[in-house]
């Protein structure tokens, strides 16, 4: 972190900051200009104490000088993550497609589409027990009877399970039923939750808050790294802007930005970040083209008769018509589904 | 909800949305005209399906004739809410200031913050025991100790104490110490411990999240309420925009925009909306100006040793200066400090 | 447009309401239920006295049954529009690519750049001469020269001309060199400027705004057309949120959401929307996979000798690169580079 | 400006970097540390060159250490800008409020207005005869019929008209009628038009563009200082943000924010910042409190039939009341109205 203070600082003042960073136990490394004095905080983990130069009156700029992660940055590790579910690779030249209806509605239905997105080239079910829901007179998930109906997916079809957990005493129940545990964008701040899911050994998908920049995505997956498991998928899915011709804006820029930063990998879910069924085909090519390493899609055979979400959900046949899509669209850029 | 069909529905495609609306409960409304068809659904709570008549390709466009909320809306409960604590009413003519650090640091600092704030005509003392922060490398609060010391301050010194819970499993311990329950921006819609915070006999102040709109903000509080908490006080503290110069965009269109929309006693918090201490005063002032029932403000007697948000706490003499301008615009608007 | 009462509303009420509409031109068509009474308004253009209604007090919501745009929609024309430019069909199965650099420097920078994208596949030239830009003190391009320069690639190269005119009293100049006039993001409601280039009988690019929604950007390009101008492409080009991890955010589900609601072709203009070099080629890839009928890309052989915008521009080596792969991505959606 | 180059930068990498600077007529101040070096860029207007070094490999990060702009900012004139516009001083003691309708529609109506809001205490009549409009069948205005009703309003009322210019070839016209000139919203990057009223020697109103940054703000007001004339006022006026609840977020912090970076005064408009009637009087008292020099309100006695904007125009009864409880507000801050 490096200081810029103010044009007419003292040597009152100068001693004054210096003493600071010195009982904050880092060293300062002073570079007397003609116009301005500038101060380098040498040391780890200095920016995290940027607060408080930037409370003190001579400083007039910080320049933060090393991110404010570290376990999921590039540098730390250079080579790509791969996170293994079962047999699949994600992070690989294989991009996996995650798909299945917005919630679990009744095992019928849930078999009905799994049938369906397996036979379309889909590699994992997605599907919610536990619903986040905005309003409290919602249908809020059948809870461990819908955890149950995805666990016999998996042992049935194949299809290893993604389902999303709200809070920390979830977290064990979900684990027993689902391969990859999903943080919902609303919970992407629950630090609490953050640390637990850490604290496990199954992969997480965390997904962007709404309102969330990449520094802050970052920041909250370097929560669960620091409690030791490095299984971190990042989910772009759409954030909140002053659009109102699609739900969310999707943003794909993330998905460049974050592979430059970070050598987690990276899903993009365009269902819930358009919200629109038309333009979902449009937005998955896309992200395949910008280098997602996998999808998540929202697939309901009677999107009439869904819970939650029908609007963005795609018919089987649009489905499978995109699946082909996005063969073709992997290999042109080097990869495959 | 009034559904406008599409302009060529034929008589089937009508049939079939109000089979739809029937198999919900609902009872149809038709109104054929030469242009359009329009077709009430009639019924409690009709706008929670909105979903499933959005999926449906006769459907053009949704009209929403009722607000999505009921418990916490001005047309539910006429006359504002006023919650008690101790001797206070917050939501009556009288404005209360609750001021304090950001997070609860050491006893000695908290008696002195205590002191200065009581004196300078603060009703209320905050502070952090838990804090959510950003980094998982950043002090992240001193738990029960903290807890500890706030309510040393309640005991000594008369000043109810509001303090903020994480998650679901810290509700018990932090009841038996605080006077007010915050919900912080970032778990606005865990709704888990909405919830949970409803089935408690506390006061409950709930910021808003920092890009929920207005009406997800109300419906947040709607979960509050629906588990039997009403004593409820809504708290804007800056929502995410593009601009940078200040830390948040404090939205105080909110104020009045809320206070139509519902019954429930409005706080705003300037200190974490704008972020920079130069321009507190001035949004405090604003926000008594345009109706808030009471504000949140961060005073530190060293921003410059704070563990947390220094750059935007007010220091003591500043906190003074404004609190006495204060009273002089709340009489200005017919209130009270 | 459809009129919602409010619960309470009088017969004095709606024959209130019905005297306006018919006042107006308009006819009235009341359907009355027991709880609500709508009137729909008939007529053409009714939606543009939406503001009338909106500030009557009987009148609860409003239902727009129609867009605000008429020329420039899906509905008025089913077919894309093809906008010829020379031998180039922009809008056809090939994708068309402009690029160049931001501004035109010096006429050889510029004959180097553009011999250099012709190369790799390129099939316009982009450059600006008159510049918009924030600071009075930065460089405001070279004026008609610069359009001479680019007059000369066309001449000499066989690229037509992509180039901005930033007022009315510019537009008989630039239209003498350009092929294509370029609207930038900041005059997209310069309504004036629009009317004039609705006058002539040139293409015209228009960018959409910084903090413009889709439907006013297809307004702006309604103004254009309602002129007598049908040949107008849009242009995707970022817009602003909160992140600031790109310099603005490339909003590419623009791209299915325009196609599904207009007629004309739309372009993307990654350079400036990410705003950061290593960014665009995965962006690119992007918008060609999402539907984008052209690109605009910034390439400068010497990026830190740029007078403007050298963050963004890609070296020729990367853009020659991308251009190979840009071509896979195109065939795998049908489409030809 | 501060350059911070990589952590690995060679002798070389220093010497391109130091060569570039000298190239560009600035002197290089370098401070070679154990783990990074840092450049300073010594000379007037570095900053406007910071594209330059952002596109040098070796170049990590940019600290500006001064502000873009210049004549606009506090360090080069200290006290308040008062401007004249016949008796009144704008950005003095006195708060001045400017009304009257959105556009100016019939005389008569112009006339009934005036004088109303002059009973009230207005100052200022505002009233658009060219309207910019966001759909071309929209009410344009009354063009120079609308400034003579203008001017009518001043020769017999005696209050000064502050009315909008929409492009460069208007504003020898407008200037003849109007006192104060306004440059809207969606020209407050229209650069030529900037520079045009910069030549003029009549008082320029200056809105905020939806989705400027106050930096650019203070850059488009630097434009008009720039060409000779210091006398601009600047108006916040709401930004683009992604709340439906208010038109757009009528953002206050921008009026501490400017007072502390600018010597210029600032209105607030907070008719067009929230467009909702009922929410205006709150948020016209929140922005007097916060140190507002002047207000634009929309008055109408007619709000039904007003050609534009008529949901966001006070009644006169309503303007009135407004008025009386402004004044206390004012006297609370040591203001007059």
């Amino acid at each position: 972190m490096i200081l810029t203070l103010k044009p007419k600082s003292t040597k009152k003042d100068i001693d004054l900051v210096c003493k600071k960073i010195k009982e904050l136990g880092f060293k300062p490394h002073i570079s007397q200009g003609k116009e301005v004095t500038i101060i380098g905080v040498i040391g780890p983990h200095a920016i995290l104490k940027k607060d408080i130069f930037e409370s003190m009156d001579a400083v007039a700029f910080i320049t933060p000088i090393s991110k404010p992660y570290k376990l999921v940055s590039r540098e730390f590790k250079k080579n790509d993550t791969v996170v293994k579910v079962g047999n699949l690779q994600i992070g690989s030249r294989n991009i996996i497609v995650a798909a299945g209806p917005c919630s679990v509605e009744t095992e019928e239905l849930l078999v009905t589409t799994a049938k369906v997105i397996k036979n379309s080239g889909a590699k994992m079910i997605r599907g919610g027990a536990f619903k986040p829901r905005t309003s409290p007179y919602a249908f809020q998930g059948l809870g461990e009877k819908g955890l149950k109906y995805l666990y016999g997916i998996k042992k049935n079809l194949g299809l290893p399970v993604i389902t999303e957990v709200m809070n920390v005493s979830q977290v064990g129940l979900v684990s027993r039923y689902a391969d990859v545990i999903q943080i919902g964008a609303r919970n992407m701040q629950n630090f609490d939750l953050l640390k637990k899911v850490g604290k496990i050994r199954k992969p997480v998908l965390l997904k962007r808050g709404l309102s969330a920049t990449i520094e802050e995505f970052l920041m909250s997956a370097e929560y669960i790294l620091s409690e030791g498991n490095y299984d971190v998928i990042l989910c772009e899915r759409g954030i909140r802007t002053f659009e109102t011709a699609t739900r969310f804006t999707l943003d794909l820029n993330a998905v460049p930005a974050i592979k430059k930063l970070s050598h987690l990998p990276v899903f993009v879910d365009p269902s819930h970040g358009v919200g629109v069924r038309d333009y979902v085909p449009a937005m998955c090519k896309a992200a395949v083209a910008c280098g997602a390493d996998g999808l998540m899609v929202e697939v309901h055979p009677h999107p009439e008769k869904a819970f939650s979400d029908g609007p963005q959900s795609l018919l089987p046949q649009q489905f499978d018509k995109m699946m082909s899509e996005l063969k073709s669209v992997a290999k042109a850029v080097g990869r495959k589904i």
